[in-house]
């Protein structure tokens, strides 16, 4: 099975480094690489973020490991070569609609979140976000308005077919888990959320063992703070996933653990640790790995058909945490290759 | 000085009903009220949310007293006929542009808070949002799309005199504050944003004394999480000021305590609690009447020139905290008049 291998920019292939030690270990030549440049190092080397050579790698692999895009160095440039298209673009290009991304906190870090240690230990979701439409694809520009001033613009919207797709996902999801699936939207305000919801209801009609609430994105943002615990799948727009995802891993505790998939119809997907590219601490060996290693391990689980492998990976990091190993992110002064060795160690 | 008292549906009579004897005590007969009819209270007695009456009072008062809208039994009418249209119609008929929320731990609460003590306790900023563009009310509808499906679409858009007039408010608000702005936006994916961005720093040229910075939304929402401590003012649009400032007052502790202001460009403004309706606990004396009391403060602060008052007041709410007294919200068990009560004794 062939994984394309994009490292991009910051600290992404330090990261991505010691998730392919990992995968080396667990699964070994069963897997094959072949590496591809996204972000801002792309565009440094051929002048675009996400160059057709890397397309073309990303459409004959079977799964996508991600490490991080985004360089300082690459601000003022036009928004098409900025190091951000090189994910949007691998989203549209390959139809990769379905980002998945589970918060839970491991026991052994309840100190490194925010909240309160009992607010903490209780979340255990997964955000559905969709990632092929909403205000993020439509169309956009900045034009001159009826009394001459600078106007910027960008269509909302979502059709029915979208909706269902990624509700259908939000659904299956929470089959699989507690059975309880959380609509995020803003049909007070927006039309685009009405849809939204009325689709979501039809197509709860076919889920019938799923239980399926509704709620007001401004209010899941609270909701998410006052008590996580509550929710199980919660599935949502492309702009609503975006922001309440990060929030969710951020009450999970340190953003350097947490990974994510975004998946196609076939099941083919893109694995990324949540965390950006980190530019400040990039070659100093700070950056935590394992959510690459753990994005790793959803690759095998959801791609690849390798479950036991996954867990075994899911296992190994476990072990490495309550052994004591700790980047700074979570208090410790660790290297990113004490962490990576830790995670072999235990495995 | 004319007070249109709005006190619409759920809770809301009930806490208005409180911060009126609060002001009855401090500025007396120099404030006359007229109530007006909002939300679904309206709906049922005169077929709309906003009647044309309640616009009446509202164009003639000096300030807006609010309390809150939202009725389950208006679920299923057309959106225009929804409660929540009162709000949206006041801010766009009478130009209500600029939503300011503090957000800020009472030292007496901090128990209140899902966030750590520390962290909570650090939390002392104010969320500048602007109430009278965005998504919110550019075109919308449902549509049938090119292969025939239904697609529900919302444009956002703003112009560069929609930003610079709430960027200047943001800058306003900072340098009498601590001198911070945050900007946030998702310039990285929104042309509007990035419109806004552009505005922003041209804005900023008239206040070298303000330390302006930008943040993505989704960082944000991760940032308010971790580390609210760092925020003095944030500014934002309309839309991510909705999620932003309702997680920033989760945050802050209980939404039971945490008051808001709108105002036109004249300091005209409506003053109301963030939080909403709360149907499920109506008429039963278990509502939380702080964040209303506060709110009127504020209204005597900002739009009725009398800031001693509004001192008085706000000394008056942490003093009566500090005698003990909770509502079911703040972990007990007294009821809306008894904490009426207990800010009447401290006055
Ligand atoms: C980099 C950015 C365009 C991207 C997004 O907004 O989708 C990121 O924030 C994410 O969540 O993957
Ligand atoms: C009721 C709703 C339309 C409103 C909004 O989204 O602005 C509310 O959430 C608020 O923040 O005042």
């Amino acid at each position: 099975m062939l994984i394309a291998l994009l490292p991009g920019d910051g600290i992404g292939p330090e990261v991505i480094a010691q998730a392919r030690r990992v995968l080396d270990v667990v699964v070994g030549d069963r897997l094959t690489y072949e590496e591809g440049l996204v972000g801002g190092a792309a565009y440094k080397a051929v002048g675009h973020p996400l160059p057709e050579a890397t397309m073309e790698i990303a459409r004959r692999a079977d799964a996508l490991l991600f490490g991080a895009v985004g360089d300082p160095d690459c601000d003022a440039l036009e928004r098409r070569l900025r190091p951000e298209q090189a994910i949007l673009g691998l989203r549209a290009g390959l139809s990769l609609f379905a980002n998945l991304r589970p918060a839970k906190l491991f026991p052994e870090l309840a100190d490194a979140s925010a909240l309160r240690p009992e607010v903490a230990s209780a979340i255990d979701l997964v955000i559905v976000r969709e990632t092929n439409g909403d205000v993020y694809f439509g169309e956009k520009g900045i034009r001159t308005n009826a009394a001459g001033r600078r106007e910027g613009y960008d269509i909302m919207c979502y059709d029915e077919d979208e909706v269902s797709r990624i509700a259908r996902v939000g659904f299956e999801t929470a089959r699989a888990r507690r059975g309880k699936l959380c609509s995020v939207d803003k049909a007070n305000v927006l039309e685009t959320s009405q849809l939204w919801r009325d689709v979501v209801i039809e197509v709860s009609a076919d889920y019938p063992d799923v239980q399926l609430s509704h709620m007001y994105v401004d209010n899941a943002a609270m909701q998410l703070v006052r008590n996580p615990g509550q929710f199980d799948v919660i599935v949502t727009g492309n702009l609503f996933g975006d922001i309440l995802s990060d929030q969710a891993s951020m009450c999970a505790g340190s953003i350097g653990m947490l990974p994510s998939a975004t998946l196609d119809a076939n099941n083919k997907g893109l694995y990324e640790p949540i965390h950006g590219s980190a530019p400040d601490i990039a070659g100093q060996g700070k950056a935590n790995p394992l959510a690459t290693i753990l994005s790793a391990a959803m690759m095998l689980r959801y791609s690849l058909g390798l479950p036991a492998e996954a867990d075994r990976i899911e296992a190994a990091v476990a072990k490495a945490l309550a052994g004591g190993v700790r980047s700074p992110d979570l208090g410790g002064t660790h290297t990113t290759a004490q962490l990576g060795d830790a995670v072999l160690a235990a495995l």
